[in-house]
């Protein structure tokens, strides 16, 4: 903690809790990730919210835009700050979140980086390790291409070495969360044929972000099921960087992600074919996070509704003796274990907290 | 038409319409494949409906029990029967739907059968060659297997002529219609690898039918997204059975089925691996659903919401040139294409209706 | 039916029906109304559409904005006309649907009933028969007012007489016709004190139309119930109008809407007061509407789903002794009965069709 | 404090904070307002489950019955007990939480009140003084009528100071709290005509409980609104109750229930008149709440969505000019405020903690 050395301190609730307490921004807060990060933090019994920022509502108090905060003594006397670099870093905070569009959150990492703070960044902008991908992928040129090589990708259960000592931490998102924490273990230990791993996941409406776009209103989401983005979706890039880097060598997998008429959750189903024993991958999972607070390996297939509105991720795995395919579930909140949730673990290793500070 | 000579006549709605009326009768009508058969058939301007059957609410009027239909001419001063094959007999029905479990299905089918009826029956009875598959996967001896030769597989796209003239059709179920209608005019054509076949299917909540068990109350089917039913769901068995037909030989492949937040509406993803050009696929199903009625292909990638409520079934295909597979997808209405709609189509071929009679 | 001489003939599905064809316009085609009226028609045994417009999708396959309604023969080979009163005379059509936003609507159907045809309008511009209200309402003049004097408010179980011989009928909306069908046959027969009148509605999302607002994207709308527009929503000013003529005097009532997470359905609540033996007031009901096609009055209460998607209202009253009031409940589509299904209905009785024609 | 002297201490995560621990039991914790217990109990950071019962899953992992617990440190070992007040007694919690059908919750508290401990009670049993309207409403008699006295109605708002000191708090249940909140301090101050109160309600199915109904599964519940227990339903006996000690007179009023296909959630719409200047009663309610920590009066109209989740209850008034009546609006979650939440915010008040903590 001696990074930090000059927290305020404050009174908890309860019997004579003294605290140190970590200051920090939220930049871009009027989004779904925004607002839950807000809402997170607000309950985080270490942190201090020393600035909410957001373009659009500058100057309003920010229980205005997320009445659900009302009340709130975290953030109750809060306005929203100017969503610039200049106006973030005069709130004084240490650790910033960036819950903003990707390229717009390059931009904002660096001077945030150059002004001695850290960074935990929602956005994709970081998660890959080559300008290049991100060029193919995203369709444009990295902001700030100089800070790839030292940003960690935030996914605590498979970097947190990593994680506690970096300065820019790219939170992994909502599909490749679910999908790696499947399949990482089992390619790091050589248990499946990389080449025949196929995926479907389907995800709430929330995963499209707070959008006035026709397809997302109600009465075009409710009763419906349908797959989008056929057949590069853009998490394919993260994805396969570190499934690549787990396996040893490059890996390209079929991804189809569907959309369901529910506000929250993340369903994955993988189906691949095992290289050995298939028992030998429950074992390998349950083994790998018999002590992870945030992951649950069980006998029961996963179920959205058990991990939503919190940090946890399930997993199961089934094999199917008639054809010698097994197959990988998870299930996961996107806008916790998916998005803010994920941030707060990251931010909680990097500020020395307990890592599940402010998430039980 | 020559099998029923004395069809009563009845005044259209309209500018003098006469139409020949077919009488039919359909037994078990308090499950929501039985309530959709009244709704179709009430509606169809070909059919009188003789008799509805229902052990639970024998006596009480149809409209009581099935409040949706009040008021509907062809079902207003109906009573429901009793549910037994000699009184449906007794109604003088020509045709008669089983809507009805699997087990009981078959012993109502014999006594119909052997009386001269001509029958319809949404459940699984029938669907399988082999008793010996159907004791394999539905862990009971078959109640009427000497039928089970000369009972056709109710999909229409696939074995239209023996519709035509069967006594005995086993109307195809909802995932089984939504994968076969993708699968088997490739595997006749030899487009796919046979054993690279994964499908992943999502429904909705009505296809576990109206059953009073708490994993299907409201509260824990909303927000939820679950797999279940893993690895050996009971349909694997009919579609492996019309798989293998088509192919000309044993297919096997895994079956994910998933339950999701909406009431009607199964929605299928195939993954495989093409034998040769993947842009055959396309064209193959382009060609082999161009005059179907009931079967939509298109460049847009289907959605549940376009089909309920419809007897279609809309399918896509995607190649996915980075793995070299194919994506192939498929959307339905569980309980009108998957079951009920399904049967009615069944029956205008058998009474020689037009096809799309009731349907459209 | 001498207003229409010279209507195509077409061959009808089955057993040798010929029917005359009402040729028809739809102005208005991609908001839910405009689709509605599209599912509608194309079912509808003595329509031909003869043009569909969209101002934003003309030139455009119909089918290809609306996929629900691909292969259905009587829109498969349409494409959206431009959105102007001279192309949809062009069509040869003889009767208009307006499915237009109110104000645009006026516009259209000065010229439509100037030329001698026959309008049913669906947005709010002719309900009102005084323009000072409309203005007072709307807050914009009116664009038609001299249409206003020969207008019927098209609810044809108060107006059936008016409509059938109407030129331009401005038929009932949403939210009025399920308060309405409650309260006029009561305040007719002097059943109630029209000064205790409160209603209590609740609406499915599809109400607020096909619209890219933040406030109505899936996420806003699931797990929310919520009151809006109070106190004073433009409704009430064709709701007291009705009431008014009904009472024989004016009427002023409390109207609270609620916004649901469905896609289709209002619930109505009415709290009052009777005036004299609240017996009566079933009796009432139940003898106006004894002979109504679509117009349920029983004892159960009404519930969204046993109407939606069809031209039902299900009406149920109960009597609270404990404090001497009546509540009367009512159900029905908003989509429907509460707006195309309506616009049906109207033009069936306009064009001398079966009321109930293209709606059972 | 001094009631409880001996509490165990344990380490927070954190830093360093040392806080003493209450003891408390869960007496049913198989139902959603059991689960919701645990799930805010779990992350009470000043209180150790001691036990927690179940009838039916006696001897197994709470973690296997209530998944979405699995891993949280606070329930990770315990099992369920026996159902009995003797096993409750022996796990040596102070406090005990009924989360019981009515009838059984009074036949719990009777021994553990006689056994020095303090109980929170969330069933109906101890909010009526008068053992004969319980008997009026409920149909049975009371199993502890001699507890009835000494019982404290569990609205921390509105019986602040006897709850405090209470041994049996019968906590208040979901409708009635929505209602209570509005109206309790407006006719307390005189400021509305008691006889002019109507309520229409709405609520998520959760509110029905985990039961294994037909009327409550999903394909029932989804995209259908409908009253129900309509005129006399049970809750009104508490209300009016509530209502009259307010008033200084009895009230009776008209309550209507509706259900709404969302899990949680209730909003409340009253209408009434004014007694004197209707701007009087926003003055009243806001400075009536406005040191409340879970009680939001502000101008926007209450969405159930803002407060799921939360124990939060919104409100809003709103004057119709155009009737002279007032609309009276709230909103909270039935499981948290309207039930369990409040039932940890009693517990709170009774064990001399923050009214917050764990809850906020």
């Amino acid at each position: 903690m001696d990074h930090f050395p000059n927290f305020p301190f404050r009174y908890s609730s309860g019997f004579g809790r003294f605290a140190v307490m970590v200051s920090v921004a939220i930049i871009g807060a009027s989004g779904y990730s925004g607002e839950e990060l807000c809402r997170i933090l607000a309950g985080h019994p270490e942190v201090k919210i020393a600035a909410v920022t957001s373009r659009q509502h500058a100057g309003k108090p920010v229980t205005e835009i997320l009445p659900r905060l009302a009340r709130h003594p975290a953030v109750a006397d809060l306005l929203f700050s100017e969503s610039t670099a200049t106006a973030a870093l005069d709130s004084g905070a240490e650790f910033f979140f960036l819950a903003l569009p990707h390229g717009l959150a390059a931009e904002f990492a660096r001077p945030l980086v150059e002004a001695g703070k850290r960074v935990v960044d929602l956005s994709a902008d970081f998660r890959l390790r080559d300008a290049a991908v991100y060029r193919e992928f995203y369709g444009q040129d990295h902001e700030a291409p100089e800070l790839l090589a030292e940003a960690v990708f935030g996914l605590p259960e498979i970097h947190r070495e990593e994680v506690v000592s970096a300065r820019l931490v790219a939170s992994a998102g909502c599909y490749p969360t679910g999908i790696l924490l499947l399949l990482v273990p089992l390619l790091r230990a050589g248990l499946l044929d990389a080449e025949s791993i196929a995926v479907s996941s389907v995800s709430g409406v929330s995963g499209a972000g707070r959008k006035a776009e026709t397809a997302y209103i109600y009465s075009e989401c409710n009763e419906s099921l349908r797959a989008y983005g056929l057949p590069k979706h853009r998490h394919l890039s993260e994805i396969e960087q570190e499934l690549g880097l787990a396996a040893g060598k490059p890996v390209t997998i079929t991804f189809v992600p569907h959309l369901a008429p529910m506000t929250r959750g993340i369903h994955t189903t993988v189906l691949a074919r095992p290289a050995g024993d298939p028992a030998a991958l429950a074992e390998c999972l349950e083994s790998s996070y018999a002590r992870e607070p945030f992951v649950r390996f069980s006998q029961a297939l996963p179920d959205t509704k058990h991990v939503t509105g919190t940090n946890f991720c399930d997993l199961a795995v089934r094999t199917d003796p008639r054809t010698g395919r097994v197959i990988l579930l998870s299930a996961l909140d996107n806008l916790v274990k998916g998005a803010s949730g994920q941030a707060v673990q990251n931010f909680n290793l990097m500020a020395g907290l307990s890592e599940t500070s402010g998430l039980l």
